[in-house]
């Protein structure tokens, strides 16, 4: 529908959370999003129950519909964020039964209906995406659907849901109750009112059912996850489990057979090795096995609205493109496209430096006065004992000391000018390493 | 071209490692290949320079050719699993201007010739994709591609040698020095005879090139890349970084400056509880961060032919179903497919079972025996030490003791079993829990 017109035109059903954070990129980087689909993109209206509720992203008045139904029958790509059943489902139906494409993170819905509304899609031809289904900003559907389309997945396996794994984890690092740990997360705004859903399995069994029908090509629904939730895990099987050198998570794992899958979501002892067991707080991590790629695994923030729109705004982009399907493919470097690629001395990193110094009063302000007058700063500084220097001790000189420093983000140009004037110092016998730290991006 | 014949064409270029294991899933699993693309693939030939070399498949005679131009003018999708710079430019240049479709492993080249050969292809409407040049069967090129086509990426940062991961590693866990860690690779075959390529880091800064042009929308190129190896990287400088908590990886980093990109390839302190940081051998990983989706890591096997396969099977399948332009999307769920959902007594996992027992003699072989009864064997089991039972201690009794067991991998039903006879015995007390236990995969 989007070639005749040449712009894609874009619904968008709620705008809770998620909702508020898509129509900000919609609008605010209406240009990026066109350049990156290859073809202009509007967003034409957000349906919500409540015009005038508080959001996180103020919507343009204009924008905001209570019509959800007139907003479907008009856009070519509906991007459904309501979640539950009722009414998503229907409009969900109704958009693809015109030929309109779909981006949703409804994990209930696809879990029960998928096959469904995938077999609608198939009739019209209409595109239906929904990585922020599972995993949040993970990109992990795409994966198993398209690079892994010519391996055979054996096992899937996932941290799936961070309220979770926030309450065991807490579990394990405070040694608290169960009890306690899920009332610290609602007070945090890591588990709802109503911690149900995510207490007892069922959203990661929701997940489990996705997870299974892509990753072995056939359709699962909810009913046929095994499902067994957290609530009965207590602080003595986490104490204990420690002791032996595993930690509890909550997984939900798709497994095949040779006469079909086992899926199911429960509290699992992992190695304190697995790369699954260091997966903390409210992160998702989905591990993948498959005959010829061997083990995988894909880590992320699992949920929040900037990180879950990430997810929406890739399949909105990728959908888009195909839309415009007797188009070229749309590069993802632009034709004629360029950006200088910048000398190294424009990066801006921690650097770690280990140095043999004079071992009198008065080095380290020294050391310390260079630094400062090429701007770098000092995170920490070790000097882990005086140690004899082998070698080329000057006659009547101390023995040398050892002091290791590590910056905090300095340039490459003033580090090398402060490595240089270092080694000009009398104080400094020798500067044994430099080398850059990442600390955290 | 592939609509015409209803067939698409495959030419494989290339039979070493790699292209062994392509030619082998080609033939052995035509049919199931054929399914996933949605429309029949056939290997119709492999070139390669001396036909009567021994190879890790034995590829079919009358696939085998040593003219591989004519192979590049006859096929629909051209494989090409060669490597370096020529003949391989030649022939992918070859195909792109005909139209048709290439996929090939070839870092060396991409990161040199990448954009003209992207110019070439997007002037005929070729598909040209490269999933396995960076991280082996890691997806990453595709989810930065699409899955992240909708957020802003600042920075990408990856273990993407594993020769140099697996040295540093050496070093790291048992204070080797460089030179007998690389001798130790060699000897592994994990190291080239001769190793400049990956030890001076030139083959991870092709990687660099790669990430970085399709992370940032625009061409980078090798020589754009600052890269420093890690010969220079002592038992000194591995020693002194574990004292403060870190850990050397060699890195390969593009990170986005409002004006351009500093790329980067060197050796990097990077603290322990770094997700990069537990990156061991052989494996590689990249971190991605990206405006709205936070941090995200993928994780997985970085070289070998199986694992390289998987990355080029998965571009095979992807780009054959676009080759069949008009035709319908291929559906990942095939309709009317179905695999029955297994109930979790088909479950085989190892469990965790932790008993309250009468602390008498005999106990450990009463329970041992009602375990082997139901062939759940042991693997290992933990008393740790007498605890007075609170609560219901009988009159005249001995205080319990405590059993923890995890068994090797068991059949739920044979578990459910056997947790029921261990509830029924006199000498056990209460099992307090009773936990799956995940191991290896």
């Amino acid at each position: 529908m989007a070639q005749a017109e040449d712009i894609v035109r874009i619904g968008l059903l709620g705008a809770g959370n998620v909702g508020a954070q898509v129509a900000r990129t919609l609008v605010e980087e209406r240009e990026l999003i066109s350049a990156r689909v290859g073809t202009p993109v509007k967003l034409i209206g957000v349906a919500v129950r409540d015009p005038e509720a508080p959001r996180d992203w103020k919507i343009p008045g204009e924008l905001l519909t209570t019509d959800a139904e007139a907003l479907v029958d008009e856009a070519d790509l509906i991007v459904e964020l309501i979640g539950g059943y009722e009414p998503a489902g229907a409009l969900i139906e109704r958009a693809l039964r015109r030929g309109a494409a779909v981006v949703t993170g409804n994990k209930a819905l696809l879990a029960t209906r998928g096959a469904e509304l995938d077999a609608i899609a198939a009739e019209t031809g209409a595109v239906l995406r929904y990585e922020a289904s599972v995993g949040g900003a993970i990109p992990i559907l795409r994966p198993i659907e398209e690079s892994l389309s010519g391996d055979r997945i054996t096992k899937v396996m996932g941290i799936v849901n961070g309220t979770t794994n926030y309450i065991l984890d807490q579990m394990d690092t405070t040694g608290a109750a169960f009890g306690d740990a899920l009332a610290e997360a609602q007070k945090l705004g890591y588990a709802e009112a109503d911690p149900t859903a995510d207490v007892e399995g069922h959203d990661a069994a929701a997940k489990a059912a996705i997870l299974g029908t892509l990753a072995f090509h056939a359709p699962f629904t909810l009913d046929e996850v095994y499902c067994e939730g957290i609530s009965q895990v207590t602080a003595d099987d986490i104490e204990a489990a420690a002791a032996s050198g595993y930690v509890i998570k909550l997984l939900a794992i798709a497994e095949k057979h040779d006469d079909g899958a086992v899926l199911r979501v429960h509290p699992t002892l992992l190695p304190r090795t697995h790369p699954l067991a260091s997966v903390r707080g409210a992160f998702n991590a989905v591990f993948v096995v498959a005959e010829n790629a061997g083990e995988l695994m894909f880590y992320g923030q699992g949920a929040g609205g900037k990180p879950t729109s990430s997810a929406i705004m890739g399949d909105v982009v990728a959908t888009a493109r195909r839309l415009r399907a007797s188009v070229a493919e749309t590069p993802t470097v632009p034709a004629g496209a360029h950006l200088p690629a910048l000398p190294i001395e424009r990066a801006t990193t921690q650097y770690y430096i280990d140095m043999q110094v004079a071992d009198r009063e008065g080095v380290i302000a020294e050391i310390a006065q260079v630094l400062a007058d090429h701007h770098v700063s000092i995170e920490s500084m070790r000097q882990p004992g005086s140690v004899s220097v082998e070698g080329e001790v000057e006659s009547g000189e101390s023995l040398g000391a050892q002091v290791q420093i590590v910056t905090h983000l300095a340039l490459e140009k003033d580090l090398d000018a402060t490595v240089k004037q270092l080694k000009s110092l009398d104080v400094v016998k020798s500067v044994t390493s430099v080398l850059r730290v990442e600390v955290e991006k």
